[in-house]
């Protein structure tokens, strides 16, 4: 058999699940993953087992630092994994809510029922816990899943999927709910994203390159962002310490994440109070401030930026710095460069706090608060399963609504129409 | 210039535009709407003469019968085009409203506010009058519209948006808010649909063929139906006279659309009292039968059904007709050959009328009404833009609100991430 009709068969297969799943009542989809929370305790040394062979040749094959950190299943994942576990079962069950009824003239009862959207499609890289996370968010929403891990996770993916069926089994669901891809070959993506008869969604998530080749290559609808070209804006008259922890947070707290800031946008009236203080801190920190005039002459140290620092994700403790004449000019810059991730202002003024909120594209708008925020725990959806930067269906962090749709239910006693 | 080129500066010019209609109150809005009614009201002349070109190369182009209807801008079609507009004037203005908003423990508000999706690009077939009624949704929903109409109805689209123009310009709106595209060739719909950098949304509206090139065209997300496989299921003991009219309507009131009755799926015990009867009606108002062993037993004049009658879309006065022995089987019948558009079922029973709402996989589902109520307007939503059978942001009518998305805002007095 080939990679392209194995993974075909994989996704009928995903399909039919899907039916079981959606007709799933809560408690046994809870079940299910209260479960695997036990198994992935009981099972640890199987885990790390299989997780140091894709560890050793991980190292054979000269990975090292960070990625090999992400790799790692340790004592830490596994706590974090069974935790999740137990924080998707806690949270509400989105399927079968009605979101809306009403009656028409005729008397007929129209009404909006949340159900799942069917079988989604994940593809990531090389963390074997969003395996677990993705897996638990999915199936809590009524969906089959395929799950196309990072090819150097291969051998922890697996032995997670077979921790999976075994809950799933327990609950009488068919292993075919969740399932992971088990060939290494860049094909299988390829193959995956064909599906388009029984793949639903199709949900990247690592770097840029990796997305930019899903979307590239699906005709499966995809959500997804590219990357976070997040801004803090210092308006005049901002509570300038305020401002400055905001965005001491903001830079320093994660620099690695999509959410964390890339450029400070300061108004000339507070950048000879605020800028040099700020500057001083950012380079304790280690942060290198790549800055426009202005800037540069406000807070020694720091170089000129050129014009491919204004558009950067540094995802490092790098940071642009603009000084910005007025409200409109931030707007206009974050117009220009922002990626419609995650936009916030400092402001002591009403009028310029709403018409920012209104006014800036973006998935999260912030008031007085840090741009760290942009994260479904932190919003208060549950578990997040991505951030969606695109309009259509999502836009942020999407949670267990955001993988269900609604249908239109309507009942009647006889209407026809005229 | 080349096609390519100038489509991607009508796209650049629409985003562009799109802030502005964004950004504009629903009085404005309204007026733009107002006014075009109007200015079609008084040009009609004009927009009859531009019509008459079309029609003339149409004639010449051999284009007859119902295709050459659908061309034809008479009185009719400019009273539903203006009455359309003061229809959507009228409902109420979905952008701004807040549709959630609650507060976390670190005292951070966190809001969901309605949006407009930015840029929209329809792709039409021949009646002139969807330019209208999209450029109004679109329009009324804050958004830019790129419209490309079937090439025979040029003429016309091109007067229409001279009218669209001056009624933005009335209103101090760019004009770029609302463009048709000037061109014949195939190829500006290729360039339209590679413009994802300043296009959010794709809705085709047309023929399989014209939608499934869309689809395989874009890298822009596609909101569609290739076509509605719809289903009436008369169960066991259901009012065989409300049956009947039900059945009725659902095939015959306007057999040519996408929420007609395709197939009819009858119970056993109901088939020997219901099928000779409304297999008479159905020969007496001309619809042709294609059923089943039990179907052509007690149907006479009823040809036999082959497998391709099954998933048949006839758009006609055809109907396939199979007698099942059990609810169960009429589903997985749904299941296996409906298009996820409209389904219905016939009955008395509370308990099956339940779990037929909540087993069948379609946009809308109904119990004891006609197929033909799979309808924006008739639903309740409004004018609709269009139907979608996949379920990403919309599935089944879309009015307004999907035409529109939520971003999130979040005003907090200086709180940082742990």
């Amino acid at each position: 058999m080939s990679i392209a009709s194995d993974i075909a068969e994989m996704a009928r297969n995903a399909r039919r699940a899907s039916a079981a799943v959606a007709a799933c009542d809560s408690d046994r989809k809870n079940g299910v993953l209260l479960t695997l929370a036990d198994l992935i305790a009981q099972e640890s040394a199987a885990l790390r087992q299989a997780n140091d062979r894709d560890l050793s040749e991980a190292r054979a094959a000269g990975m090292a630092g960070a990625m090999l950190e992400r790799l790692t299943i340790g004592e830490k994942t596994i706590a974090a994994m069974t935790a999740g576990l137990r924080e998707v079962a806690a949270l509400p069950d989105p399927v079968g809510a009605v979101t809306r009824s009403w009656r028409r003239p005729n008397g007929l009862e129209v009404s909006r029922l949340r159900i799942p959207l069917g079988v989604i499609g994940m593809v990531y890289e090389s963390r074997p816990n969003v395996t677990i996370d993705a897996a638990a968010l999915c199936l809590k929403a009524g969906n089959a899943v395929l799950l196309r891990g990072g090819s150097e996770a291969l051998n922890s993916n697996r032995e997670l999927a077979r921790l999976v069926h075994r809950a799933l089994a327990a609950s009488g669901l068919p292993e075919a709910a969740v399932q992971v891809v088990p060939v290494r070959e860049r094909e299988a993506v390829q193959a995956l994203l064909a599906q388009e008869e029984y793949i639903d969604l199709i949900i990247p998530r690592g770097g840029e390159a990796l997305i930019r080749f899903v979307v590239a290559n699906s005709r499966i609808p995809v959500l997804k962002h590219y990357k976070g070209v997040c801004h803090v804006y210092v308006d005049e008259g901002a509570d300038l310490a305020m401002a400055e922890a905001l965005c001491f947070n903001s830079k320093v707290q994660r620099p690695g994440v999509c959410n964390a800031m890339e450029t400070m946008l300061v108004h000339r009236e507070a950048a000879a109070a605020f800028l040099p203080a700020m500057g001083r801190r950012f380079r304790e920190a280690g942060v290198a401030l790549r800055g426009c005039p202005d800037t540069c002459r406000l807070v020694p140290g720091s170089e000129p930026a050129t014009d491919a620092d204004w558009p950067a994700e540094y995802l490092d403790l790098v940071l642009a710095v603009r000084v910005v004449e007025s409200m409109d000019q931030a707007i206009d810059h974050i117009a220009a460069y922002g990626s419609r991730h995650t936009e916030a202002i400092v402001t002591r003024d009403y009028g310029r706090a709403r018409h920012f909120l209104r006014a800036v594209d973006a998935s999260v708008v912030l008031v007085n608060a840090s741009t760290r925020f942009n994260d479904g725990n932190q919003l208060g959806l549950g578990a997040e399963i991505g951030i969606s930067t695109s309009k259509l269906h999502a836009f942020g962090p999407m949670g267990l609504e955001e993988l269900t749709t609604t249908k239109f239910i309507v009942c009647g006693d006889g209407q026809i129409r005229q």
